[in-house]
Order: C-alpha cells, then structure tokens, then sequence
C-alpha cells in the first residue's frame, strides 16, 4: 500500500534493537483517516461479507481493529493482557511472549465472545516475530472457531512472524512488509 | 443517553464488589454502530470544531477514542501504561492506582504528540473514581495544552470520580450515570 510506505519513509524513524518508531500516526498518535484507507485495503484481499468479527490484541492493534469492524459491520473484541477484575470465568487463554516488553504475558479473550460459530478476521498494526499473533491464532482454534484470514499493517519482515504463518498456509496479508531497516534506511519487500 | 442506557439495562450485569459489566458492547467485544452514536451525542454538548486532537487512556478507552477521533476529524493520542521500548526519552509521565487491576500503574504521552498549542478532548468509556483521569488531566496540564472538556460514556456516579471533576469546574460530560448497583437492579441519575 503506497500510502502506507510512503507515511513509514516519511515520518518512520529506525531506532536501535530493530525498532520502527510509527508512533505519530499508526499506535500512540493515531491518523483515523489512515486508518479507514487501511481497512477499504484489507477489503481487497479478504471477504469481508464472509466474517462475523474482527480480533485484536491490546492496546496498539485496538485502533485499526475498530476502524476495520467498523467499516465492515461486525463487532472487535480485543484480547486482554493479564487478568482484570473485570473478567469472570470461562475465559480462552495463551500465554505469550511479548517483544514489546520483553516479559511473558497471558492473552485472555472471555468465551462469552467467540464461539464455533464465528468467522475471525484477525487484525493488528504490527507484526514482528508473531508471538501475539500466535496467542491469537490459538485462541481462535481453542474456541472453534473460524480463522478468515490475518491482516497487519506493518510487517517486520526481517523478524520471519509473517512468513512463519505464510508458510503454514494461513491468509495472511501485510500492507508494508519491511524487509531491512537501520537508521535513515528503510527497504520495503516488492508486491508480488 | 436513552440508547446506551438500554443497553447497559439489557446487556449489563452488576458483579460483587460494585463492578458493572457491559464488556458485550463497551470494552471486551466492542459494538462500533453504538459508539458512533455516542461520538454524535459527545459532539451536541461539546464544541467539537475547537479542538485539536481527542486524548484517552489504554485500553478500553481507545475504541470510543478513536470512533470519536475520527468524527471529530482531528487525531488521537492514548496514554499508554508503563514504559515499553518503543518510547524514547521526553515523555509526560503521571502516577495512577488502577481501580481495574488494584496496582499503580504510570501513564505515559510522549511530549512530541501533545504541546501547549493542543486542544484537547478527554474520552474514556468508563468513570469510577476517576484516578486514570485525573492521570490525564495531570498530562494535558504538564503539557501547557488547554483542556476542552471530558467525555464520558459511562460513569459510576457512586464513587464520586464525576462529581469531584464536577466541582472542581470541569466541563465533564457523561452520557449514562449510574447513582446505584446491585445485582439486578440499575438505577440512573436523573437528566439535568
């Protein structure tokens, strides 16, 4: 997606450790307008008449999801981080590492929300080793559910999360996979 | 709100300890149609063309955020909780207890994204006592930005959060207060 390339040359910084820094418009300031591009985008590639909801992870991914379930006419339900007085039992849980913060946490989606019957759209802003994409992925198959299809703004390509799901056949489609980065150098994978 | 306050009649459920749960439409399975509802309610009591940008916290708050952010047409920033790596140096940092997780959490906005020349609207989905919001004031402050007014989906009347912010002369707006629970029994502040 150009214009998703174009905002990561333009406003990404490359930060030591590998980090791409899109915090002004992807996942602390937020660009809803980006954001509804981005979603008519994944609209090409997935069936969306064909899923019942959209599946994030919190917190980054929650503003691209609701944008996305929006469009599409379908609920978000957003994986927690850690238990919360808030959830009672009956709960799907994956224990996951997270590259964020660098320690383990648990993913907890409330079984009350998803069910055999649901067709799962999963979408995030970013991918990097896919940890929190794989809790997700097993949440999804612990409820029985349907997964449609996988679908990331940016993709760290040179992390192997993305590839790693391609691999084992599932749908997955990135905007912007980032195939090199270091300070000042961002190289963008070729479309297929 | 005559809609969301059917819906928290029909959907919501009151647990042990004054917890209200309206996680199947609000904050764990989010339903999108019913917050841009509550984006155009927000927008009738607030001057919505004289701000600058739409501020919440991590996580729940950031659905309602962004759905209003981008009715507003202006970006949205949340808070996040705790330091990751992904946010260098020049942060805004405030000291909350987390009635939610019952522990001190930080909330961070880096400087770059909120400066004395921003206007701001405060979102969240949830008032209780009213600790993470005043973590956000504390930041719009520490930031020079002037504080348009906050907003509120719903709001624990009995625990005081909203009418200390009341008090104290904020234009804080709730769209459904809730005065008393227990299970089964919801009852609703009276309009003004």
């Amino acid at each position: 997606m150009e214009q998703l390339k174009e905002r990561i040359l333009r406003e990404g910084r490359v930060l030591p450790g590998n980090i791409i820094k899109v915090d002004g418009f992807l996942n602390h300031r937020v660009d809803t307008a980006l954001l509804s591009d981005i979603a008519d985008e994944f609209a090409k590639h997935f069936d969306i008449s064909d899923i019942t909801m959209v599946l994030t992870a919190e917190a980054s991914g929650i503003p691209l999801a609701t944008i996305c379930a929006q469009r599409y006419g379908v609920p978000m339900v957003f994986a927690k981080k850690a238990k919360s007085d808030n959830i009672e039992g009956g709960l799907y849980q994956s224990e996951i590492f997270s590259y964020t913060y660098k320690k383990k946490v648990t993913l907890i989606v409330a079984q009350e929300w998803l069910g055999p019957n649901d067709k799962v759209l999963i979408v995030d802003d970013f991918m990097a080793k896919g940890y929190a994409m794989q809790g997700l992925v097993d949440i999804v198959d612990a409820a029985g559910a349907e997964l449609k299809g996988i679908a990331i703004a940016v993709e760290k390509g040179f992390q192997g999360g993305g590839d790693s799901f391609r691999e084992r056949g599932y749908d997955i489609h990135s905007l912007a996979i980032i195939d090199d980065a270091t300070p000042g150098h961002i190289v963008f994978r070729d479309e297929q």
